[in-house]
């Protein structure tokens, strides 16, 4: 048994059976082994922040890894970025990067860099194996790492020989226990509030945040927490808002805020007059469940010590579709998606200053998950879409998306026919770096000219979605009107595989 | 003056006049500025890979840096891989990247990372801006050293608040000299060897290769060269060829081997029973200029030192256009191309796979540039593009992409439309990852099947890159002929403008 096959083997026997690919020479034997390990389902991406970004996805929907294969630092590179979103996420990811064999690592070939140093930048653990014998037992190792609660990304770097070259036997890892934190004693008074994240929006996690309201506690939702249950019959917490003026005064009064899997809120930005920590001064903060620690088990021992009953909330009425010959707006998209999106369905978020209005509209839609940016690198939304898809095959994908961050990784659009997903994507068409016209204001820079004003218009020439899409082999449309957008995403809810719609956004409407 | 308006006057007095930019909300006032400091151009990309890469091409052909500015770590780390192919090309680079002001800094905001671990990746040096007041003067010590011979990158980490707040004065960066080497003593015999790299393959550089190969010496080119004076009415070293064993029969018998800002030559991978070192084991290797230091002023002490006269070498006759109802193949695209190709004009290459026969044809076309691959990440071929027509704006630039590496930085299109850059691209549509059918076999992998052959497979569905290109307001039609490829590159060639030209290879062609 070849290294390569060792390591398919040792992923396999360890629960990971997809590898998000982007293969080089130095990978090689691993691509060959995987007609000898059937279980492993190899997805070819076409750029490395796919790869990084569809594990991020795959991981938050099945809270198991899967595997990234890169090549070689500068292949590993173009996955940083998704992959520092994962990081912040916590989603559990096995990456592989191969390496240079150990003889030819001697010579600097143009190709040679610091892989480690790349890795770093990302990783929980970076791993460099040490022989083909190691393989299996190395690998069982890292997959295990990447395992811990609620998960990591551990990076291991294989030189190709040992790829090529016998291996020892294969490696099986073992899931590291959740950490408990039921000794730890918070007490805090009346009214206090609380800010869940990590998996705590999630199952039970609500139950006891419903829980906790009716109490007469205040849940908040960690605005970027890596995943959400939401729509209607669910307990929806107020998530923290983007800006830190109404994040402050959603804040504000609060003498104790409780986090559990969550840290103290701080804004997105510094901006000059404006604060970066958006608790009240005088506030006191109290952790439940660090961010690694088991908030769901924390929530329950609370509720119990605190006798909070059952709670139950009065149900949203559904979300009605608006009129098709009503105007084309963010609220009335939001309004359309919310009628028209099928229980179970998933939502990848990425859709930056067209965001509120539309979110604001599904509080009423059907249960779905909800997928938020978690680390602000922007090109994570259609990636993340595609390992959603392949997590959850049964369920409706939907990537809500910016046109300017769906320039970052469309090369997603072609995974997403190869692999013939279930994932549609909108594109907010307003034709700038809309929230750079916001952000810009907000620095205090004054003085814009044609000059800047260059560099946050995305028009010029106009980017064309639909031909983009098509060039990649997911069927397209444009929405120019409501009637437009109502008539083609219920057509891309009700029929399955990929689909794309450009929503050309009015000017009064941006 | 605010200190993004003093860096901006410190890169145009020091002679940085372009920066290709995907900013984000740390950058804005560097971006405000842009309409007080009219000498400033810049040139927005919808990806970093784009800005990186275009970095890269500008700064080969300007032989001075351009400024990139991207946005915090997660902005750099999609722009190094195209970085690490300037590293490794020796291109003077000042790599700008925004930071959270200090004050945000000290919270774990979702954007913060280690840019600092980014940078350091790629970067000859990182500097973290310590003031508002210090940045004209840091900025201008960053440029001094990105500027040593022959080229380096240097990033300089900016937090917000130096950009917003009030600066000190403007610097004004001092170009550091090129060291020379005279000193050096080389002794060689007869028949000994030369590889010229780095700027020696250029001006003065190859008319001294010429009286050496006239004087009996055998004279190669660094294979990764950042920049090559090529084409008929020139000296042409032969190029170091890309498999080692070929590659060991060019230097077979060398017992001498002088490197003239290059390295001794290393196989581009490694394989279970082949060399990675390429000269014969038992060749002395010289030094005669290294890397950083004046290599065509050490070729010009030899020659006079050598008593070699001036050379004259045969001229070729002028490349012929092939008959228009011959077949499509990599020959007759190359011909064609060699005919058509107009002087002056500078050829970036990605062809991967497709390329020896291409340029094999390429020795009897007029005068131009030849931009190769020089670090072997993917994605360098339609930015670097990018780069060299804004540095050569009355010079027509042709980059030969392949269709694989063509996905990778496909945004630089929406640049050349923007910017009317007169750049035409030529994609080799294979529809594999041609390069790693050759690489897999070579590498002792066996047992390939459907699954392996899927992850080198990149139709299902094909890629249509003139829907791509159009996407991005680049004109674009498809040569499935060798008649349509000479219509369409004959237009090209003739009417100014961003273009793009698929060439459908025939299966009998891959």
């Amino acid at each position: 048994m070849t290294g390569g096959e060792c390591l398919l083997r040792t992923l396999v026997a360890s629960g990971v059976d997809v590898c998000f690919m982007n293969p080089g020479t130095s990978e090689m034997h691993f691509v060959a082994a995987l007609d000898r390990v059937p279980e492993m389902r190899g997805v070819l991406c076409l750029f490395e922040g796919v790869c990084s970004g569809a594990a991020d996805g795959y991981g938050r929907m099945a809270r198991k890894p899967a595997a990234t294969l890169l090549h070689l630092g500068p292949g590993l590179a173009n996955g940083l970025a998704n992959f520092h979103n994962a990081r912040k996420a916590r989603t559990p990811i096995v990456s592989l990067v191969g390496q240079h064999s150990t003889r030819h690592l001697a010579y600097d070939a143009p190709l040679t860099s610091d892989i480690e140093a790349f890795a770093r930048t990302v990783s929980a653990r970076t791993v460099q194996l040490e022989s083909a014998e190691s393989m299996g037992a190395t690998a069982a190792e890292v997959i295990s790492e990447a395992r811990r609660y609620p998960g990591r990304i551990v990076s291991l770097i294989i030189p190709a020989d040992f790829s090529w070259s016998e291996s020892g036997p294969i490696g099986v890892a073992a899931i590291p226990p959740t950490r408990n934190c039921f000794s730890t004693k918070v007490e805090f008074g009346e009214g206090a509030g609380f800010i869940l994240g990590g998996q705590t929006l999630t199952g039970k996690g609500l139950e006891f945040a419903a829980r906790l309201a009716a109490g007469g506690y205040r849940v908040f939702a960690d605005r970027n927490a890596a995943r959400v249950e939401s729509g209607r019959g669910r307990f929806q917490p107020q998530r923290i808002v983007y800006f830190p003026g109404p994040a402050q005064a959603q804040l504000f009064g609060l003498k104790d805020l409780v986090l559990v899997e969550a840290k103290a809120p701080v804004s997105f930005f510094g901006y000059p007059n404006e604060a970066s920590y958006l608790a009240p001064a005088d506030c006191r903060v109290h952790t439940l469940a660090g961010v690694e620690e088991d908030g769901i088990g924390a929530l329950a021992a609370l509720i119990e010590s605190l006798g909070l009953p059952e709670a139950s909330f009065p149900d949203l009425e559904p979300a009605e579709l608006p009129s098709a010959d009503g105007p084309l707006t963010l609220d009335s998209i939001g309004a359309a998606i919310a009628a028209l999106l099928p229980d179970g369905a998933i939502i990848c978020d990425e859709m930056v200053s067209s965001g509120p209005p539309v979110l604001a509209q599904l509080t009423t839609a059907k249960q779905f998950d909800y997928l938020p940016v978690t680390g602000g690198s922007i090109g994570q939304g259609m990636p993340v879409g595609v390992g959603a898809a392949i997590a959850c095959p049964n369920r409706k994908v939907v990537v809500l998306e910016g046109d300017g961050s769906g320039m970052y990784t469309p090369q997603s659009l072609w995974t997403m026919a190869r692999e013939g997903l279930d994932v549609v994507t909108v594109i907010f068409a307003n034709r700038r770096y809309l929230i750079l016209d916001i952000e810009m204001r907000r620095t205090g820079a004054t003085g814009f000219g044609s000059k800047s004003n260059a560099m946050v218009d995305i028009a010029r020439p106009n980017l064309d979605f639909v031909k983009l899409s098509e060039s990649m082999g997911v069927p397209a449309t444009r929405s120019l009107t409501l009637a437009d957008f109502i008539e083609q995403f219920s057509i891309a809810m009700r029929e399955p595989g990929p689909r794309l719609i450009e929503v050309v956004l009015p000017d009064s409407s941006r």
